[in-house]
């Protein structure tokens, strides 16, 4: 049986400074999220800066995060890391704080080959203390994971699916058909952009940025998608474009993401925009222009 | 209104040796894939090999194919090359064969900035006789049409739509919906992966290879989604999954997939298996793998 | 023996409009190079635009050049193509018009493998009529011609040598000391920012873009490298340096560089700065910028 | 005037096991390389594997060495890491053990911009109690520390050089001669196949991981490239091209290189060839190789 399957916000994390978080504003997201129906989290993603993150707040955060959701739906912790210890210490800290389990990208620095990351990953699963989600973000990490390094590792007891944040149909497809009678794997989209007509082919769910924002619109077209509703999906994936063309293009580089994403929350009363160092939220002519477009989208009243 | 819809095989181009078309095979191709319902032919893209073919072989694909087909489907013609003056003339030549559109992805030795794709196709719209594709193949040629340069072309009286070959669903998906209003502006899928599922979100069709094997099955594929039945889509998908992950893997190099589409219809008695120079066709090893996988998928006959 | 060493400019063509030579100024733009004491010209580079031009320009051109030219210097003709047949006819051609050799690029627009490019250069170095040289240009056809692959090629009676514009010192360094005791094998330095130091170690010259402009500079280079006279190549390379940081930095486009050299050249009265179409030259703010530096370098007098 | 100029190795990190130092290992190779007379010794580069290192083992790694050293040349420590305040800590960490210089890369997870990478550079060179030193990884990090950033960061008081491993000529070679008038800010380079000529051309030394093996040689190649001994370059980097040709090129990922250092360096009887979790030793297959060639290069004897 999937461990999770559905709506699975990648949490960013609110911050006062880079050493401290907004804790005020975690519960309020938290809370947010949650009223929009998710179905899991999933902490210190990329989305979470996690890599970024000094390790005292990232235990902070899960710590917090699990405490607030007391076990109304499940967390998945990032553990991504170049250092393979600080992977496993965060690991036993999560299952402490109850979460039900970790994602890990590869690791970063060297650029591992696919039979290093069938290394890597096996590893990691025989050592970590819960199910192990494989996270695929080559942009981030310069190397994908092949197809045939996820059915390999799809054999491991305690490697319980994939989230791919490629971006690349072709991969996520073909992971998807290689592993679409293994009950006990779930495939989950990362760009929201794509997350409905991946449901409604039989994906498992998505880990959609934007349901940090509008976590309702993305449980709706979810629901809509196993219910198999094409018009409803075409709809809702409408409004899920027109939000990511108005938000998350503004701001230059790779970061952009983020930024667009906390400045949106922030104006929306939620958390704060701090980022982790060294980044810089939005400005206030980009932060200006976050707040007009919240309210094109309704989600900001014009004042 | 848009010029076509649909299932638009890219054609592979038979040869019988470097210089010389495969003209009974190019017959029987023509035949096959229209048996199978497709909507119109796509000549001279990347699986046809068409910068790599001798001019004068480009223009007698196009003539006798023009021949063969008689009017039952619109042709689409490939125009790209790095000689503007040799885009025109295809496309001259094109039109007094009788084709419908062409279809032109950028230069691809120097690569061009974004302004200078805008400039590129608005003077390549201006000057050629019928209407104009984007072909978006980033893998080729180093650049990928920025959806904004996309928006701005779709403007142009004579740009008919975007041939979309990068596989980057969220790219997809923007462009789509940025011109979800244009009522004239065609949008195709190129990776056959996943063609379903775009047209079940409301695109207007493919352009897949695989459809110079088996048409019938992209056919009903794109009538399920315009249909939006979704039962039948993801059946339909998950065979082209299988056509995908049995006979485009095999081989090494950036060429393969075309080595194993021609390799798959030389095995089924429709057309030769030799390539434009330099490439040479799959050697024995390979090609009966491609025949025991046909076998497989009962495309052929164990014997 | 080596067939050429030495300072060779990658010419670049000189053109009245897409169609025509602008054939005074090719005139005056070899007289120029030839005043000073090049040791070879190299037509149809990348720098020559040559995957863009029509096909007739590039035969004039050729043919021009050797009638001007007329056994001055040798003359390498470069015959790069995605069409294995269009560079076998430019290589007659230029074989025809008494050039010495010829060089080639691997095919750009199907991305070749090391095993494909043995081949292709197998194949091409068999049958054309004059010696071959390998021509590493990754930036622009997406793969580099690896050292073992090199190593190979250099066995082939008719491979006479390598130009490496990969700017990857580590390669061109592994080629230089793989193929050291070959006593007829060329390798010859692309980027002119690095030929000063190779030259002294042992290389055995540059192909660089600027000698179109300062060709004596680079003559003087060369010679003071031979001569092992490292003071005299550190001041001269800097001026180098100097020119490239003035003139090759303006523009945004991969092709700035052959903006920069024609718009350079038109200025000093040598040629036109028409590019090949699509190709735009410089606007009049970035052509006063490049008279001004022209000026700060000398080249040009303040008026 | 500059920090430090000459032979700088990247030193690997001799590890028991993932968790601990190779203490006695690391003694004999720093005594190693001293006895080979360089002039300073970087820990904690990619050579050193930092980032996948557990913090502990960083910090007693500087530690020790520092003690071992007893400031008999100065020490370089990198800090790079994406969390700003572990780059923090191990700097004043590595100022208190009598630390000489930083050394740091680009946070290697989210791809900065230039504007971006000279907030985190001024920053980081704000903060940390020593001078820091750019270090230009882009194969690694993803992003190239463009010329016009370094020399924008070379005006900040703290900022003393630049590390290039790009192995990008016409960059490093940009950066040296935009540079040249200021006397404090010294440019090393990386990849030891080029150290020779650039120092010949006036580069203050490079941080060649070769010098781990055979620090002799590298010292006795800076000393005659800075006497302009053209002949004697020429003979010394042959012999650094035959070690790079014969050691690094055995095994596949993007780590050989590290663990075909570490491999002769145990084959020598110096330190372990331990890597940091999760890469493994080279297999027995690939050991032998290695053995074989250090017999050859004289290195081992043939027992």
């Amino acid at each position: 049986m999937k461990l999770i399957k559905g709506v699975v916000p990648p949490m960013v994390t609110p911050l006062v400074d880079n050493e401290h978080l907004d804790e005020r504003g975690l519960e309020r997201l938290v809370e947010h999220v949650l009223a929009g129906g998710v179905h899991g989290l999933f902490l210190l993603g990329t989305t979470g800066e996690a890599p970024d993150l000094p390790y005292e707040v990232r235990r902070r955060l899960v710590q917090r995060t699990s405490e607030i959701v007391a076990g109304r739906v499940p967390i998945l912790v990032g553990v991504t890391d170049t250092v393979f210890t600080e992977s496993l210490k965060l690991a036993e800290f999560a299952k402490a704080c109850g979460a039900a389990g970790l994602v890990a990208a590869p690791p970063y620095y060297f650029a591992a080959g696919q039979p290093e990351l069938v290394d890597y990953y096996t590893r990691l699963a025989d050592r970590v203390p819960l199910p192990l989600y494989l996270y695929n973000m080559p942009s981030q990490v310069k190397v994908s994971i092949a197809v045939q390094t996820v059915v390999e590792l799809a054999k491991h007891p305690n490697v319980a699916g994939l989230k791919d944040s490629s971006g690349n149909i072709g991969y996520f497809n073909a992971c998807r058909y290689a592993l679409r009678n293994d009950p006990d794997f779930a495939i989950l989209m990362g760009p929201e952009e794509a997350m409905g007509e991946v449901v409604l082919m039989g994906a498992d769910g998505g880990v959609a940025g934007g349901a940090n924002l509008f976590p309702k619109t993305f449980v709706d077209l979810y629901d809509a998608a196993v219910a198999k509703d094409v018009d409803r999906v075409r709809e809702l994936q409408e409004r899920v474009m027109r939000v990511s063309s108005l938000i998350y293009g503004i701001g230059h580089h790779n970061s952009s993401f983020v930024k667009g994403v906390k400045c949106a929350l922030s104006l929306m009363g939620i958390c704060s925009d701090v980022l982790a160092a060294p980044r810089e939220p939005f400005n206030a002519r980009d932060r200006e222009l976050v707040r007009e477009r919240l309210v094109e989208l309704g989600a900001l009243s014009a004042q």
